[in-house]
């Protein structure tokens, strides 16, 4: 537990652990640590995490004191800068892309780092390219001889690829493509590395032959001198602007006069090889990018909770923790149990990715369906309670949860793009309901005949046996996880069923297929959120019962789990209660069994944070660091704030002009 | 309608509305400046609005057009520039505090002022002071003779008034007050104007008489001096540095060594006297600062709906747009009928506090409770719902609404805080439900006893005669006000009465009263909530049918009141099934006329947004403004940003090193 070295150090007040902190840490349930190890998969990933985090902290390069005082060019310059010097150490060491070590490197800085999308355009090139392209452009990538990035969105075009506007046009007398924006709606708008950085850009474009469209294809077009930076000629290009965090990436824009490409051509993929490079960058985002962001709103948050004392329980006891209220757990527990099933569902969808990489790379494609149903539906849902989560937790804080010093404005800015980038949440909602409908569709025809084809495994529950109603008798039942999981079955079966139903019904009456389906998107966007729902409890309670070694981690974690579920079922209490499979009486022992855990969960709720592991440099908030010394930390980065230290020219020029301005009424 | 004034001038493209736009405003269904006479109560309101918006905005001094690219520092000096061009303005046109003409200039300057907390330093005193010291203190105050702020919360202390570390010791040998900050977390933090600006502050603190604790007082205390500002001795004080939003504001923080007051103590007020003040602030920000920011939102993320394109509805169709999906509509209409519904809640519940001032003044404070009740609860609803709401319009902007160019990233940011400030709205709901408890114990003796006491009218459907089964047979049957607002207050009956029961379950089996309360207040935070909502559907239904005489009017909002209160419904099914008031073939007739709903607001949805009729400089949004020229706009008010004009030191430094690294290695 506890390991001094977690301590931040320097101030006098930052040697000490806060004792409202130390006493929530002297019993824990569990072994904290195992925890960790746990969570990062082994032992030894700890450790080297830990090394990795150790090297990147000791290294001013990569300090982050002043991230809450720049602004928004001194955020791209420091982002810059520390790509850089991480780029030097990682060859200085021997780190290669994809490596563990530069994965933990990545989370111990932050990720504010820039020249990300290179490594999109890289593997872009690998998985499109041919031999003689990947021959030419690979090294030149490698070893960051060009800045490469991807562009594909464009200022009047975001998810829907066919409706770009960016042409290549093919001039048959010289041989050439010409790349061309021809309206304002075609600049490339939001690419990142795009605005300042980036010398060459993969630049999706509508392919012209002869005056015939043929659809969307990518050409590598030079964008900015190797020699002196500058646009080349025909090239318009600059930063999009100020955004709500990210300030460290020059997001761009992109307007081609009559350009030529370099490389020629590069066709896009297969749809089976696109889904999989879509599968691919989204298991990775979950893990890696969205989720981490909730678990340190959560940190951050229930560190402040046990510190933060406010009114009295009892009218002669002291001010309690906040973190004793029930109303403060009720915001933030659901939260922490979110996180970790998020972290399990994230960790069994990677396994299950793996799992059928071999048949993939065999061109065996059969998984892929079900794998972009599940990698589209995951994000949608944990990307939004990840956003809804670090909402709560940020609020959860107060007043001081506003200042940004509490690290948490930025969290909370920085996970809610990921409800919008990688695919907006609804359009994958809808991809992964037009999924389940076609799964729906193949269970009831195969019901009806002899011949049973098997459905992809996270929709095999749409033909198990149902119960018509819940079993439960008393609020104990609840905790089973048998008995919630198919409660979150029986919702999503019946949810589907209703949403194919609409549908017929909406054609029977006449629609057209399309109108039939956006006149009941609404009610297929409620089946395919019940859907992800069951998944994630499922493969939560799943992931659980695989700790049987380590009993009081998994008594912690079950409870998480059994909150989860019941935090679910009480939000969406109708859909349990509208055909009668919950009765009120069992909604009210949901309730009662829901807020018991609340009370058990509290004890443990410190061991739960500190086992992500955090560092306190990785965290920046002045609220949430290991020591809980909130308000000395608040106190002193307060002081180094440039409304601090750069004077007060709005004295001379007006407030003393107005503090005199009453003599001149005299 | 569409007045050519409400267009944008200046560059070519901003002189014609976008054909999109323009045909949503062809045939409009009702008269859409009546429906601003309206908003505004009365057409003069509108006449004088508009002028006291055509001054502001004619003076570059007020202009918001470098809002997005500015620091910290420059936030600040830039409301301290724009208070002082107004004080001055406000001077030579004779518009006096709390003056119509004053309260639009504030919504044309979009609130960005600094030296706010000055008028609440002067209304406390008017409200707290003797009759010496609001002599004393008041022309000062005037005058601008001093600049006041009001210094209540500390690092470690804010809802919890007895809580307050601050002293305030007298010394009965000087006869003197001293002022002293024991702690760090004594230190006052947050306060508007004490940053940077403020030459005194009226200071909460615990008064010591011969060592006994007297409980808080307040005292006005010179914290800069009058001559070049610098810090009195004994006090030190600075800016807490970066926050969410509002950086024009210096929140600020004070510690105090032995520092003697000016005016010697201020008496806090009775309780009464405290509630009056708060209910005044409250009713204000509802109207004048919380919601306004919601219906910027809409507009905004309504505009740009019927102009961003995307995808297509039938395949041979062109791209359609985004306005016309049901997803779309889901996402915003509910957030639109919500800004009606409470622009006409707050507006009565102005109009109730204002008839029962009289009784008020002449020291009959019967209706207090309720007042404090009922603005409490609203503060809340309407803060979390404007919160959730605005955010859901940024979010249904996609890409775009992340940048903060769209203006929805600083509204957001703006409403978030209305949560938090002016009473937490968790704590302010669990008065409520006191309240509510109270009431209906109340109704409860009173039924049992021959003597009806008559409740407060915002409860007396507590003792309404109750349907146990909803009547409706078809959908069509809830878009009848009567029938919804019933069903509104059958729920929330049901949950004051489940509230009752379990704190009285958990007293009987031996809780004592506190704990009983704390292990119960998930389920009273339920109750409050839809008490509150029941509140809104009644008194917008209300509203309504006084519109009587304009019924293309009535039509159009009655739609939104139906939707908001079937939106309430569906998203609280749960609630409503539970004891079988509603059942599931119900709830689907609810959605039924609720996706109908929807398809009959898009027709009007731009008229809606128009009649809020905010300027385009107060939107300042890229992609809100009334002419629809979203990508122009967007595209060159990028080109301003800094990151565009100050050069890319970044490359010398780092890309260009890094370019060049490969040849190290050769």
């Amino acid at each position: 537990m506890g390991s001094p070295a977690r301590v931040s150090m320097g101030d006098a007040w930052s040697w000490r652990v806060h004792p409202d902190m130390e006493s929530e840490r002297r019993r824990p349930s569990f072994d904290v640590e195992r925890l960790t190890n746990i969570l990062d998969g082994g032992a030894e990933n700890t450790a080297l995490r830990r090394r990795v985090e150790s090297i990147i902290h000791s290294d001013p390069e990569f300090s982050l004191k002043e991230n809450y005082f720049m602004s928004q060019n001194e955020h791209y310059e420091a982002g810059v800068k520390k790509k850089f010097h991480l780029q030097m150490l990682a060859r200085r060491l021997g780190w290669s892309e994809g490596s563990r070590e530069l994965r933990y490197a990545f989370r111990a800085v932050t990720g504010d780092l820039a020249l990300g999308l290179h490594h999109i355009f890289s593997k872009s090139l690998q998985s499109l390219g041919s031999e003689e392209q990947i021959a030419k452009w690979a090294p030149l990538c490698d070893q960051f001889r060009i800045i490469a990035t991807y562009a594909q969105t464009e200022l009047g075009h975001g998810t829907y690829l066919q409706g770009l506007e960016t042409e290549a046009t093919y001039d048959a007398d010289t041989q050439e493509f010409v790349m061309h924006s021809p309206t304002l709606t075609a600049t490339k708008w939001w690419p990142g590395d795009l605005g300042r950085s980036a010398t060459h850009a993969l630049v999706l474009a509508q392919l012209i032959c002869s005056g015939a469209r043929r659809g969307m294809h990518a050409f590598i077009v030079p964008i900015r001198s190797l020699q002196d930076h500058s646009l080349l000629p025909g090239v318009t290009a600059g930063d999009i602007g100020p955004k709500m965090d990210f300030e460290y990436i020059d997001n761009g824009f992109l307007q081609l006069d009559h350009v030529l490409p370099d490389g020629t051509y590069v066709k896009l993929g297969t749809a089976q090889s696109n889904y999989l490079s879509m599968v691919v960058v989204r298991v990775g985002l979950l893990l890696d990018e969205i989720n981490p962001l909730l678990e340190k709103a959560c940190v951050i948050a229930i560190r402040y909770s046990v510190i933060r004392r406010q009114s009295r329980l009892r009218p002669s006891d002291p001010e309690a923790k906040v973190l004793d209220y029930q109303t403060q757990q009720h915001k933030l527990f659901p939260q922490l149990a979110a996180a970790y099933a998020f972290h399990f569902t994230g960790t069994s969808l990677r396994d299950f990715f793996q799992e059928s990489y071999g048949a993939i790379l065999d061109r065996d494609f059969s998984l892929l369906p079900e794998l972009h149903a599940l990698s589209s539906g995951l994000k949608a849902l944990i990307s939004e309670f990840c956003t809804q989560g670090a909402e709560l937790c940020r609020r959860a804080c107060g007043g001081h949860g506003y200042s940004k010093l509490s690290g948490l404005p930025s969290l909370v800015s920085r996970v809610t793009a990921s409800c919008t980038y990688e695919g907006e949440n609804t359009v994958l909602y809808l991809q992964v309901a037009r999924f389940l409908l076609k799964s729906y569709l193949q269970a009831q025809a195969s019901a009806g005949s002899a011949s049973k084809t098997s459905l992809p495994r996270s929709v095999a529950y749409l033909t198990a046996p149902d119960l018509a109603r819940c079993p439960a008798q008393r609020a104990a039942d609840f905790l089973r996880p048998g008995l919630y999981t198919r409660a979150w079955a029986h919702v999503a079966v019946r949810l589907i069923r209703d949403s194919a139903h609409q549908l017929q019904t909406q054609m029977q009456s006449g629609a057209e297929e399309h109108e039939a389906w956006n006149q009941t998107t609404v009610i297929h966007l409620q089946a395919a959120k019940a859907h992800c729902y069951y998944v994630t409890v499922k493969s939560f309670a799943e992931a659980l019962q695989r700790l049987d070694k380590e009993p009081a981690i998994q008594q912690a974690l079950q409870r998480l789990c059994d909150l989860f579920a019941l935090h679910g079922i009480l939000s969406a209490a109708g859909d349990f209660l509208h055909d009668g499979f919950l009765s009120g009486a069992q909604v009210d022992m949901v309730r009662t069994a829901y807020l018991d855990l609340l009370f058990l969960i509290r004890k443990d709720a410190i061991s739960l944070t500190d086992a992500f592991d955090f560092t306190d440099q990785c965290l920046n908030s002045a609220l949430g660091c290991y020591d809980g010394n909130v308000y000395e930390r608040l106190f002193y980065w307060a002081q180094k704030s440039p409304t601090n230290t750069q004077g007060n020219p709005a004295y001379q020029k007006y407030l003393r002009p107005l503090l005199q301005s009453w003599r001149s009424k005299l």
